[in-house]
């Protein structure tokens, strides 16, 4: 079946986005990125914040209320319908509640030819590159790292701490059909 | 009939983006913001440029090519998707075909309540603003101001010439059922 | 004696800096635009926050710490130092402590031709235009706007409530000399 | 001598930035991070470009012309009159000259303490990241990679390719006394 659906599951600094850039770099044909960052940024004040919206701890935990569910799965039924449309699409995301998050995308998704990528990096390392990105929210990297790949079933994985993004970029290429 | 699609159209640096914010700040539900320029920063390089992509000239016009328009189109079926999907939506964009470009969004929101607000701005107050914000591509606001608009049927047309953001958010806050 | 630093003092979103933009295009000489906020971005984590260092209170009020200021210090100094090797600068600064502020800043430029400029908006619409610009921290424009003017003495006031930011900078530029 | 200046040179897409900000986090004292693309950032429009300001080529090739030199001159005396006011900075650059580049920072930082640290990167894989960085300009991590080290003296040279950003920060940071 032919690919539709790029999906990057990794945590905060795990090097999702990079991958992503790299992807449209080498692929032939054009694909769009998108990313539940880009769901944030389109948010009123009112979803920024604890409650009903996202908010974001001092440790680095992502809080996730109603509002946001409710928003976010409109969203992502949009984002399903993009794909069908013809768009190609790299889809990053972070797992919060790991094989419950993939089940809920995989929903959305049904009937789309979906390549799952696991996007892992050695938490310390993942630590260090927070620190180089220089992001006032830290702690991100350390309580994401291992929780968002919890019972998630990936088509490849792919591991940022020694490999580079555009060598993880060509291996994942490589399971593009 | 429920409004479920805010579009704001007008030429660059007529104010459309702060318009957005305000009405999501002052509308008692949530909605979310998008754009054009979002698909933008969503391309891969390649579409990026002259030919099949989107490129931009150096007296500010504006190129596309049949690749943008493909993906465009397949990204507005998914935007229009959200919006079935429950999510409220202000969308802001630039009709650069005018009427035919209201017609080809029209043909996508089918069946939704839309609000069809024009967002005007005196060409030489636009160029100015353009300076002020100090983007490195000039002469979009004076090439697009006058022609975005013809044609366009609108429900409401607001003028930042002299009328600040929210002052126009709370005229078109008035329109939304 | 000629302009060699033009100095712009407001509240946060008053339109320093589209002003800055706009003396930039319009000047006929090359002039590099600083701003407080430069340092600010340059700060390292641990001046960010309560303390030695600069924090952003919820109700948008600003608290400074002796580090910060030490800091500050000495970067003005290497501000003055630019001007003085011949720089022209266009320096847009929140005087927090009005007449205070002024004389400290004052005293750093000795020697040097300035021309203070006060750039003032209405306190109403600087809160619609802070909202409009979408800054996470709110409360910023109302606490500002009347606190920093306070016992200062200018060469040339400006009001962006109801003039465009390019023409505030085209009266500010028949100042220059 | 107690380190007062910190300079980190590399070519682009080499890792400065991410080593600058672990030293700002790391170092038991405050240091902030200077660059010369906060001065290109700080460029009126009419130094923007070929002839007498900074302009970046197609194949991202940089150049300069005497406009820009001239305020670069007078930047880097402000630059150095900060750090003799007491304020640690950490400057990164790019040695576009190589050798003659160290001599012309090196005359304006006389008198100071200066740590030269050479940012060393494996070309392909600096190629690699400005693909995945994303930035619309490529060909700047090729073209600079070997040229800016050219002649340079360092008390201590690192290299990204296999090392962190972290780890190259904590190698510089036991030579700060």
């Amino acid at each position: 079946m032919t690919t539709q659906v790029i999906v990057l599951n990794g945590g905060s600094s795990s090097g999702k986005t990079g991958i992503a850039r790299c992807l449209q770099a080498i692929l032939p044909r054009p694909w769009i990125s998108m990313s539940v960052d880009d769901l944030v940024d389109a948010l009123p004040p009112s979803l920024m914040g604890p409650g009903s919206g996202i908010a974001f701890g001092q440790q680095g935990e992502v809080m996730v209320g109603e509002g946001f569910r409710a928003i976010e799965a409109a969203w992502m039924t949009g984002v399903a319908a993009m794909a069908r449309a013809g768009a190609r699409i790299i889809f990053d995301d972070v797992f919060l509640g790991g094989a419950a998050s993939q089940e809920r995308i995989r929903t959305h998704l049904e009937g789309l030819g979906v390549l799952w990528v696991g996007v892992r990096c050695d938490p310390e390392i993942a630590v260090g590159r927070e620190i180089a990105r220089g992001d006032r929210t830290s702690g991100m990297a350390a309580t994401q790292a291992e929780i968002v790949h919890q019972g998630v079933v990936y088509d490849i994985e792919v591991d940022t701490s020694h490999t580079e993004s555009l060598d993880c970029a060509r291996a994942i290429a490589g399971h593009v059909v």
